[in-house]
């Protein structure tokens, strides 16, 4: 009884420290506007841009292969995201990707349906090759690239079915030397060791379109401001889009009136709210 | 006199049928969430896939060329709406079209300004020979198509200016093979004889942009839980978003609020609403 | 002190007339539904399509470079943004430009993020080569395209900082013959002599993306009716797009529910709003 009652004060005094950290991160956000160069796909970029935006990013949707030696270097982080690839947009990826890496720049993945085709996984597994600071999927995803990711060091024949998203993240983390995050209804953070827990947000939010595809753009803008630790920037920002998430279902009527007064919550937040409504704690 | 009351009587009991089975094919929609697959143009988009997702539906937007062999088989409909279209796009739509006549998939048609120029008519006519099973289009798309594919069968001189979309409608649909709706005030069905008409919806849908779009991939969403009978999926897919533009009318003060009530309601729509709101009957 | 009354007064008279201007002009547009051809970015494509229906024009977003010579000529003006660029885009851009100056109508550049790449730059001089009637910008783009096109005409060496947007506007009008529009806290519009200054709009119309990209098509809808004076149609359609911005704050909490009441407030002005609400002068 007393152990059990020493956890729930040791979760919360966590939960406060995380907390305050979200708070320190999104100001940090708002106060040096980070310029996010954002390669992603045609049905995410008004939402993905309204969400850098209303958290007091600056948005660049910029692919051309021509202009990312140009552009690139002053970008403060990148978001490679493969939901409507072709061929001529993955050359973007990875010269884009290959830069920020080379530049020491932080940049997210978000492995898109990645097992819809093996165009795409291939696509993937060579954007995970350059080195993202952050990888950022649902729970299917996730399993599939692990799972790809350690036949290509295993050989395909010692490939093992992943069933479980907090090991198939751990183990991409290992392989990949990213941090790997699960959205879902806990979402979860992971750098192959440490297991992070974000208990928020609202099951209607996977009724918008690119609602995924803003957050791992939001980590990038996170990560943009925290480079030094992806691990915190991460938590923090898929903490917060949650709690923007749940605020603006308190409004909302259904999944159009949730996305419009999500985005309003998001640009409003402010301390208290954050302090009071951040679960983040570890699980592992 | 009594003719006349028997005929009113005998809409009414039509009507009952047609809401009765609107509601059941909204049901199995959300039941069974069906896989659409979207090639569409990039106007569309955001609001195609959210309309799917109020629906109840999976959406995914996937038009890369490499991808089609992997995922098209998948899908449990296409939907291809050649509103911003290119020749790389014209070879996705063929290749995913072939593949769905070749799977017995359904696949749904947009003929999206198709009179804008001989490129889009050339590219819109070849879709059309790889056998969709709807075309839908406004009265002028669906017009101009008819008439050009008469002039495909009969020769070029022997085209006849279509001057009625009911007309121009039944012909295309005996052309082709297609079931072709027409929207409108009254939005129309045909199966090249029977003739469906749908009197709902509300004007000022029209200032939305993509709303034709989204209620074709709608429609591609229903053809893919009714595949059998894809005059009465069609006929309930237009009714069933006009009735959602009618209840978001209700609360909107102009297009931007209608969009978002619109998709609201999509998503709230229960049995009583559809029963005693769905007005589809024969006009012919 | 006399003096300073009659400035009041002439400023006075001066804003009447504009508002008048501005609500003919918004009549005519209304009255006339011109056809806007859109070559833009794929971040700004659903909200300048929602945008334009609202003020009561048609748009067609239509880049294939097929189709340009089919389809250009009957639009009633084009629309150019470089938002999201590509050597492939470029082409499209230029054919439709050229055929429009050719066919002596209207088209309107916005330079986006003109200054991120020379490739960008490059393409946007070419475009500028081509004469728009309207180029509309943010303050650093103006400059670094009147600097860059300035350099051009005098050679490299010869290139000033411009540090005044004013000056810069008025270079770049002068040198590219185009009128010249600024947005800011007050937008500016120059033929390269007159200065005139418009001063309606909120802030936060800057944190959702694209409304930049928006009034710029909506000033090639409102130079399409009013080809002969691209001056006033451009002041006028920066002026009804900050009022309906200006209204639709009083209903926003946040910058999404501002995109919502804007485009309906921009659907539902009326004369009354527009006459007491405009406030246009010239500024030198």
């Amino acid at each position: 009884m007393e152990e059990k009652k020493d956890e729930v004060v040791f979760i919360q005094r966590e939960e406060e420290v995380w907390a305050g950290k979200s708070w320190q991160l999104l100001s940090a956000l708002r106060n040096r506007c980070p310029l996010i160069q954002c390669i992603t796909n045609f049905v995410s970029m008004d939402m993905m841009a309204n969400t850098l935006l209303a958290a007091g990013a600056s948005p660049a949707m910029l692919h051309c292969l021509q202009e990312i030696s140009d552009f690139t270097p002053h970008a403060g982080a990148l978001c490679v995201n493969i939901g409507t690839l072709t061929a001529e947009w993955v050359h973007s990826m990875k010269a884009a990707a290959a830069l920020c890496t080379q530049l020491r720049k932080p940049w997210v993945l978000d492995p898109v349906a990645v097992s819809a085709s093996e165009f795409r996984m291939k696509a993937c597994l060579e954007l995970v090759g350059l080195r993202p600071s952050v990888i950022r999927g649902n729970a299917s995803e996730i399993i599939a690239l692990s799972s790809a990711s350690m036949s290509l060091t295993k050989g395909v024949d010692s490939s093992d079915e992943s069933t479980d998203a907090v090991d198939a993240a751990k183990s991409l983390s290992q392989t990949s030397g990213a941090i790997v995050a699960v959205s879902g209804a806990i979402d979860i953070v992971t750098d192959g060791k440490q297991v992070i827990g974000i208990h928020n947000g609202v099951a209607m939010m996977q009724l918008i379109t690119a609602t995924g595809c803003a957050v791992t753009a939001l980590i990038a803008a996170f990560v943009a401001v925290n480079p030094s630790n992806a691990l915190e920037a991460t938590a923090a920002a898929l903490a917060i889009f949650a709690v923007a998430g749940e605020l603006g279902m308190e409004k909302s009527s259904g999944p159009a009136s949730l996305r419009m007064h999500m985005i309003d919550s998001l640009h409003g937040l402010d301390e208290a709210t954050i302090l009071s409504r951040v679960h983040i704690h570890s699980l592992s």
